[in-house]
């Protein structure tokens, strides 16, 4: 654990209900992280008087002055030539200079990855970043990535984000060795194109620096057969977005069948409690708190649509991204696996060609 | 509708639980779809005795005698090459060579494609088959395709793959005018990759064969916003399995739910009729029969796993492709997107640079 107290640079005025769930978010998560101060970006004459009406927030908050915003509809290149007197652009700019330990935005996520790129750069043997999340599973909890910072990925690319949710995976969920899963339309070496065969070549070779599984399937995200998988941002943003699909769904069909007859309705009157249990199991607000893996520096993004509830979830991720030196130990990883693939042959099994989905 | 009787071939020995849910399957299908009458391939030893057991059954149904079974864990390639003598490759035979108007089996999905190509070979103008099926929506049922034929697809597959999907939308759901997406990870003409952004430039042209939507996203499947969704086989199956797991776990998170107290289960107990009308609503039975579009006769796979309810449901797909005549308008649809494949230049936005996903 770093030994010094945490630094967190907060956009005040990014996402649906800024800044008030923010300036809320840092009062909720003031009382878990003790010892962790913030410097929030943004419009004085909005957050002062969100600051003030909370007491003891000042003596851990700091209002810095930006008089710009970037908008929801900002295309992410035109933030970054743009909107660099944003809250957000100073956020990051904070946590890339050493102001701050790390960003937090509830901000247009294009263009929080766009500026973060821009401003803090990718860490010495990554490639490129990756959108990271959690899932819920059957027994817990499931890192997913990339969830949508990349619309093509090689194989090296999937290979350097395998390692960087295992560290992920490692820093947040206290876990040693998270076992590691590659998305795939089958469980056979064989199966897939030849991005996928080619990383899961080199994450099972001797020297891998990661516990790797082998490939999952789109069942086994929701299983917790892996506590990491590893996909394309295509496929993973896709399957991430199919996932909340479906439980929206699902929780509209249970709450259509408690309407459906008057002995249903006073089921319901048993049940809620318990229904409430089911709901707070799948709340979206605990699995709130992206990160954008592999930037030389650590940047959180909350959901545009949280509550202070989940923006305080995705502080806390932050705070332990910082506590816990998760970059170090991504820099270890990805040096052990870059001496993998610079030494490795591609497998027979990677070059073969490729077979359909089950 | 065709005017002729419908046959149909049925895979006697494929599925986890044949021989039995195929015949039973039958049996369920004999009532609703009068005039169709079944050849049913595989050992007579097993089928006569559960065939003369039904009432009726004999006289709408023929055994033809099949020495061989293709397994669960053949490979596609062994099976087309080494199981000629079995029930899945001679029910496709007799689909192939007009003796029966279509071909139903439960067994190994790779092997029963990897044979109808081969065997039925594709229908003009289409040159990828794709692997399609219904899933669930807040409004009814979306057809989804490809779900793992093809684990790489480019902008004319998928583009074929729309037609084949809108004109099976067509037949199968009674809609004129199905309403088509394509899968992509954000709205926007310049999201995605290349042969997304192809294909739809191709599918909003003018001359276009079908009503195209434009781009949808994850959460757009279980919506009922298109009645098609369009993507590739890698894609479709990692989200097509995602959305069965999340399903899954959502059922399992209401049943422990019902378990958590005694209110509860007392809850329960009121709730049972209604829930029960849940588990109906997102029964899996019902999003049974995956259909291989594109090849020049009309295969339709029935889930390994499913019971006679489920295969007399594959059986249907089968009777209302063949009554409805699919396949004379897949070629028409096919014929006119052509044209506009032809005739039309890739447009700049298909050329520009990718965007990451929202």
């Amino acid at each position: 654990m770093s030994a010094g107290k945490v630094v967190l640079a907060l956009d005040g005025m990014g996402g649906d209900h800024a800044p008030d769930v923010v300036v809320e978010g840092a009062n909720i998560a003031r009382e878990r992280y003790p010892g962790t101060t913030y410097l929030l970006f943004g419009d004085p004459a909005r957050l002062k008087p969100l600051v003030d009406r909370r007491k003891g927030l000042a003596q851990v908050l700091e209002i810095v002055p930006a008089e710009d915003v970037v908008t929801a509809d900002d295309k992410p290149s035109l933030a970054v030539r743009r909107r660099r007197k944003s809250s957000m652009w100073l956020a990051v700019q904070a946590a890339t200079e050493g102001r701050a330990d790390s960003v937090v935005s509830a901000g247009n996520t294009g263009a929080l990855l766009a500026i973060s790129m821009f401003s803090m750069r990718m860490v010495t043997g990554a490639h490129r970043p990756a959108l990271a999340s959690f899932l819920p599973t059957r027994r817990g909890e499931v890192v997913m990535l990339d969830l949508g910072a990349n619309v093509e990925c090689d194989a090296g690319n999937l290979a350097e984000f395998a390692v960087m949710g295992s560290v992920f995976a490692q820093t947040l969920l206290g876990l040693d060795t998270p076992r590691v899963g590659v998305l795939n339309v089958g469980s056979e070496e064989l199966k897939g194109h030849e991005e996928v065969r080619q990383a899961a070549a080199w994450l099972r070779h001797e020297g891998s620096p990661i516990n790797f599984h082998g490939f999952v399937e789109g069942n086994d995200i929701g299983t917790g057969v892996v506590d990491v998988v590893v996909t394309d941002g295509f496929t993973g943003n896709v399957a991430l977005k199919a996932i909340e699909g479906t439980a929206k769904l699902y929780s509209s069909f249970v709450r259509d069948t408690f309407r459906t007859s008057t002995f249903a309705k006073i089921g319901y009157l048993f049940a809620a409690g318990a229904l409430k249990k089911f709901q707070k199991r799948v709340d979206p607000r605990r699995y709130n708190g992206g990160v954008f893996l592999g930037l030389d520096g650590i940047c959180v993004k909350s959901h545009g649509g949280t509550d202070a509830l989940g923006f305080a979830y995705a502080i806390g991720v932050a705070n332990d991204l910082v506590r816990y030196e998760y970059k170090n130990k991504l820099i270890d990883g990805l040096a052990k696996l870059h001496q993998v693939t610079s030494t490795t042959e591609p497998t027979p099994s990677a070059l073969q060609a490729s077979g359909g989905a089950e």
